[in-house]
């Protein structure tokens, strides 16, 4: 057993994804205790920088150990996981800590727990899957664009008198319009403009038809018809070996019918 | 390669369709940055001036090849896309800027980025899907409307006392209710009407029972049997293939029984 | 052509469903208009009047028409339909005019518009599906009714100190847990239980999850199953039939095999 | 007859099923009907008191006649059913009610309203299918978990000078995040954030989309095809056998014409 071989065991091994993920947990809940003020002392901020020296050569020791397990250098960045992984480790080794960006370094360091994702299979799979869904998203969100981007300019030109802070621009109003499309206090929004211009509700409530209950409900029923999809394949499959079956006999029957005369 | 046939060219091709597209989406990035005061110098106004002008012509233009490109003139006419495209261009060239309403007619040329769908077949396409739905939901519409009208006529009957402003008329109360389908405020809306009315909680919560979670569940439901129906039509054609191969093999059969014999 | 089969005839021709239908949204319209102050002149007190007696016995007569259509007395009320009818009519005939529930009766014309129902079959069919649905939604129903049952109690015991109109009594309780069940204020509510009860977040996040999240969207899952498996009963058929045809392509065989030897 | 088929016949006979369901309900509205302060009186304590020993006493017979009905003793742990309900009447035998405890005891035994559950199979059925979902809707939960962390952690460190109510630990940002992913007042905890950090729209949109919009969308989709797939397995069965008929009707064919040659 070469050294390549060792290291393809070890990056395969059941305890080597144990302490990865005990690892990351481990990290995650001091991080996440660091926020709690009366846990947040001193003492701690020695485990926080231990754990952190810890961590980034872990994962710089995890990343080398991939690239030597690849056959070939390049082929480690073929995966998009093994990048998405590669940048996880970047943005948290460049030495900003004596920056001005120290504290703002210091908090990406909680997207190290996205690693977990990286560790268990079905999360690749489950985003494999959203990710495939874009496609036939794309036209309804590109649909519920125009939608937003119409009334979002048409907002910011009507009702600008009524509240600069909702109507400003047209990207204040893209956020107004936001909240509207989560119906989260959006008769306050229009009440506040009713005051001015009282034929205001054909814009909320034409709004909301469209945005919020065809389109957004469009957007839920292509994410069940995909999620489905991929359970109907597998009776797909049989269907299609029943008709290549059925072809078959035909062939035999004929041959037979052939035979016999 | 005569006249028409150039035309057709150009209608097809490449470049004029992403030509169209930058046309347009540059033209709405110009709309909506108008809206920002920072941004929006005179030097903008001579930029919207000339892209209208621009623009103007050029969608006349796509219009009048479209025109020739068709065999017959009143071919044009029967696809319902050629007319939405012409109402765009139409809306937007009648003169009304020495009017009272110039400030409408030049809010209404942000509707000519609806252009893009008719660009992008696909979009064309989805906007197919949802109108084909319509049927099979026109009914579910119509019960929620009638719940809509009788609880809106009931409670500008009932609640008129508590707040002329949310139950004055029937009309006044249609928006209520819809706040209410919304679910947006219907806690507050139903408190202050509880204070005179202590029994007008069963005219809320059966308006929201009805109304919001089953009417408004029934027409996602049917949205998303449509949008599946579609994807299934394919199993169907396979299965009765199937069938219609099993009866041609039964035939087959019975012949070869009757000449054996 | 005797007087049954005139009446047979009348019932079913195309002008009675159309002026039934007239009647009906012209009836409704007026109520409605009715409710805005601005257009009620003593005029239309008189309309109101005399279309109300014209319906009363438009809808009687069509009630006795369809009486005698029936050859048999009682096969009138083996429709459910047909009572609902009946008691559409009744409610709306006693004389209530003179007492003091005058006011209330006169508003229960406003149900004369579910007539429409039962005029449009499309109408009855979508309702005869929604009812169809309730076995498959009871248990469900039963299962939220319990947790609204035992949060309820609960709630009014623990919380009865924060606030009375909210927690008093269990049925007061029941209403509050209703708004947290469609999500509306139940942040303010949650908040102020929190003051005297910091621990409370466990009871409001426990209901959500457990009422809105699972078992509301349970409730639709059942109702989109419900809406589908109307669509595929179709498919159902057909695989049958093709299991059918297989088996008796099999017997076929046999039979073919033992004539051979 | 011996003794243990007496005590059979009484598990499972229909008188035993109605009155422990009535016992139940009885019990269940007087706890209720308590929390009415109007109706509360003495009388009602000694009713309650009453009530509670029957009860008792009703429940732990019914358990020991599951005891002795089980064949062999420890059969009755097997079933996680019947453990639930040994916790329910455990948890209410506990003699609490001389201690501080007491209050909370007696609170308590509003869960044996969960009895019903144990009673009736459908409800059972459908908890099964409930917790038959938990592996397909894990790595969901996990995501959004993850994403909560993340998000929480971020928050607050970044917004903690903003509200400490809000955003002063993980665990109240995590409470707060779970307002907003119920879409709960989000624009108030935005609209308070951005006054101090403008940019905090992405924080709060990016959120919204990845929590509410998508995930919680998906977790949905996954209950909705559970519940189809269900409905699906009969049908799978029967293309499975369609397939299996086929194969041994190609079988047939070949000894055919082999027998023919």
């Amino acid at each position: 057993m070469n050294f390549k071989e060792i290291i393809v065991t070890i990056r395969e091994s059941v305890w080597f994804f144990w302490s990865t993920l005990f690892v990351i947990i481990f990290y995650a809940v001091v991080l996440g205790l660091r926020t709690i003020d009366s846990i947040d002392t001193p003492y701690f901020e020695y485990v926080i920088v231990f754990l952190d020296y810890f961590i980034t050569i872990f994962f710089l020791l995890e990343i080398v150990i991939k690239l030597l397990a690849e056959k070939q250098f390049l082929d480690f960045f073929k995966s998009g996981w093994n990048i998405f992984d590669l940048i996880i480790v970047l943005i948290t080794i460049i030495p900003f800590d004596s920056t001005d960006y120290a504290a703002v370094a210091r908090l990406f360091r909680i997207f190290r727990v996205l690693r977990i994702i990286t560790i268990r299979p079905q999360l690749k799979h489950l985003i494999n899957v959203l990710l495939s869904a874009i496609p036939a998203i794309f036209d309804i969100l590109l649909l519920l664009f125009i939608v937003f981007y119409i009334y979002s300019v048409l907002g910011s030109f009507l009702f600008v008198d009524v509240d600069d802070a909702l109507w400003g621009n047209f990207l204040t109003s893209m956020l107004t319009l936001f909240k509207v499309l989560t119906l989260e206090g959006w008769s306050e929004i229009m009440d506040s403009v009713l005051v001015k211009h009282p034929w205001a509700w054909v814009y909320f409530v034409s709004f909301i038809i469209m945005a919020s209950f065809v389109l957004f409900n469009l957007f839920i029923a292509v994410i069940i018809s995909k999620m489905q999809k991929e359970h109907d394949e597998e009776e797909e499959k049989k269907i299609d070996l029943i008709l290549l079956k059925l072809s078959s006999l035909e062939v035999e029957l004929k041959l037979l019918k052939r035979e016999n005369k």
